[in-house]
């Protein structure tokens, strides 16, 4: 039991600071703080493996510079279909936006601009997506399982992004329902004219149990829950229970579903160790997660 | 603009009479007879193909046999990999049970119990899931795709359930995300020592596209988000977006997420018609869709 | 630990059923059962004085029906000042109107109709409200206290609603904030005019408190949190806590507020006993309010 | 239509530069930018008198230094009886804490700690409560509305805080629902001896109203919404309607309160100008209210 202490903000304050002044409040100030004090430890503790599992539109809200940093210190990295098709479609060069005020669907339909609550892409950017996949049908078709294709993608992919920087880095990446995306729809495309091209939809999961299976520590980062959560959380059942864990979401644990459910949770199914270190926050992952790791710069 | 009417109990009322008048309130209570008024019209409309989408862990929460009638009506099924591992535990002849009051998730994972909120299930059920899979591996290593497989579980699956019941009738069944499940685990299992066992992750897509590209009308039924909801939509982009919608989602829009966004964001992309009839129910699933589908019996 | 068993959606199925069937079932639908049970118990314990606060724009939506069968049964009612002033404009014969689809609130403000999410109101009610506290302004200004002061709008009201119900029944109905309301509005005009009016902001806390402390036992009955909410716990501090408590609430509990606070924190300050029978909903209560109490009728 | 640039988190960044990347990002992060950037502008306007309205715990989270700072910047004050309390408790000497894990009520009631999610205060805090009230009950008496009685705490009060620098500023300070509050609960315990106390209920508002009234433009910024939302929304229906607009509030706006509804339903009510400049930040306020506030130091 701490005592409270009312934070000042003060001109030219640094990040750093802010999040450290968090330290002493409650509510959800308190819970950032110690978000960042766990990924601290996370980091530092040389026989953790961190497994960090992105859920959520994170690229085209402007968060894939936070991701690709964050992979400098994560081992595993889990994410759904749509952050990587956003992360190519930027990679070959398109962009997304950001609107305000009010929003005509029907406009932007006829405009060509695909929603996603206040960000926007243009629906074209799937063409130059098709044209990469034709272009490159032979290199993939020779893939097996969803992380060598996924490395795949990244080493024929023209621009910086999570697929390269996987690729390059070799981080291991994991992406369960990749089938559910743009990506998906451009394999579906390929496949109607080579029968050929098969990926496996287990193959790849003794990957990443092997790696929970042989950790020594595992740290857990939840952003927004959802299959890669749920799917780094199967893998943990093969460790010892992750010693270090924070989550990021604004889901609700009432409802029963994984996304919201509070990391402690985890414990019954020996996902996460009794006595782990760990912390749900209760915040949009575009101001949560930049404050967090701001906080251990 | 229709005047609001205050409801009236009444003892014995019928739950189409309760439902019939939220028709004359505001907030959550008219939305719910709306989402009514819309399923009856979906499904009465002889030339709409229904899209039905569940995500959460609905059979653990009693929800699986809403989900059988429900599947009378609709014509293509996705879900998650935990809703049908649930769905075959049961069939297995596994019970999940139902908690109150304070909860010690140590001592629940010391007695052998996984809780997901206020249900729980033994760890135990999996070693039945086990033998199962062991048991048939002969035939599932037959499958090459993953509707295949899941009808192909739904066979060889000893008691009745939504496997079962999608295997019988022939429902189009999908579950892009199935390696992140027990499910999943299995046949991680299976392919460990066999290594001919090879389901591709991509090759039922072409069903599903072609389901919605085919259709006269289409009409959509989201609980909870998630992949289901995001793989149904990604495949009505290919029709000529829905006629009729209804999502039953706690989560929220502001971040972002497939899962919290409202039906009226799919018009820019076209997975939703400009004039569609659809409606936001803001609630639990389990509270809602008994008192949707009551609605209409 | 009870068996989960699903429920089943039967034509011509009673409310009283479904929430029957609720019983066996797991998550948001759970938590109605057995809210519908508390209600039961705390109503048939005669020795039970049961405090009923309802927030949020109750009466426009159409749930005044349902509160006014409620007063029958509740031996104490807080609720705001908004309730109070749509009741008493119900009462001298407006209307509130439900909408659908996009919303425009500039053509709205221009059309004279104010909002509340999907309930809209003519602007012009006010000038019934002004007439009436005009004409009535000798017999308003005898009142010095705010109970008081709302039995006599009960007496002097020209329709049915729940200030009339209040008077007639002489249920004792607290409002601390009706300065923040229309009626306050009200009031303020009359004020300008004749210095004499003067209602104490504290007198009425003593009955509150009285109840309270003399009440063999006490139930509460939370409807979406705020000053209602909060003002029966403050007086609960005088009592031994409740025995029993229902709270419907789609608040959250991290940012700390009263409204999202779970009743089981009651339990620290003394406002509810430690072995109460008590359950926290996670509904919109227009939905969730008429369920519980169908389940009772 | 903006491009969007992913934010780059750097050693040693400043909260104004962290705020300033938010610029160009989606989803939350850009509502933070976008607030802090209102912000910068209500408070340069000479013309613009700014209404500053909290509900929530704020003081016993931390957050009492960043409200003592805004109202350097704002020009009425609405809050609600719990956080003068809290804010007067403190000014006595007494503490808040901080609490981590597993929670434990019915401990903390017999250890006589009061919680308010992961914050702590003392029961006892009550009695020096007492002490005050009872030593000045003299000049309190002599108090006859809200706004005066508000003012003479903070004159009486021997520590800082709001109260005190409202009085000291004279600051107009409102708080319709004060009786809802520990220092209600002091008011009836000396009105109980005092028959001569006697404190208005609608009297200040004459003042809020002509403050409104006569202001050339207006800004809001509501934290947590509740009775002070509400209280300046309909004082500003007696101005040309708010210019500018800040919310951070985590409700819901479909169950259909004050305290969940996004800014432009005032655009209805006359509340908020249809061409005003507005953000709806979906944010715990003990975050995003120090990172906007940091965004204009």
């Amino acid at each position: 039991m701490k005592e409270i202490k009312p934070i000042k903000i003060k001109k030219d304050m640094k990040v750093s600071e802010l999040v450290e002044g968090m330290r002493d409040m409650g509510f959800g100030a308190g819970n950032i703080y110690r978000a960042s004090e766990i990924m601290k430890k996370m980091f530092d503790d040389k026989e953790c493996l961190v497994f960090f599992g992105v859920a959520g539109a994170m690229v085209p809200s402007g968060m894939k510079q936070v991701i690709l940093d964050l992979l400098d210190k994560t081992g595993v990295f889990v994410t759904t279909g749509a952050n990587l098709t956003h992360d190519l479609i930027e990679a070959l060069g398109n962009k997304h936006y950001q609107i305000e005020g009010e929003i005509n669907d029907s406009e932007l339909r006829e405009k060509g601009f695909d929603r996603m609550y206040n960000v926007l892409m243009e629906n074209s950017v799937y063409e130059k997506l098709e044209d990469f996949f034709r272009a490159n049908a032979d290199e993939i078709k020779k893939c097996k399982d969803i992380k060598e294709f996924l490395w795949k993608l990244g080493e024929l992919s023209p621009g910086e992004g999570i697929l390269k920087k996987c690729y390059e880095k070799k981080i291991p990446i994991f992406c369960p329902s990749i089938a559910d995306s743009g990506i998906g729809l451009m394999m579906w495309g390929l496949k109607t004219s080579d029968k050929e091209i098969s990926i496996d939809a287990f193959e790849d999961m003794k990957e990443i149990i092997d790696l929970s299976w042989t950790a020594k520590k595992t740290g857990v980062i939840y952003v927004g829950g959802g299959v890669p959560k749920n799917f780094i959380q199967q893998s943990l059942q093969f460790s010892k229970g992750a010693d270090y864990g924070i989550q990021i979401t604004t889901d609700r644990q009432e409802p029963g579903g994984s996304s919201g459910a509070p990391l402690k949770e985890g414990i019954s199914w020996g996902k996460m160790k009794k006595d782990a270190d760990f912390v749900d926050v209760f915040c949009d992952a575009t101001i949560a997660l930049p404050l967090i790791y701001a906080g251990i710069k």
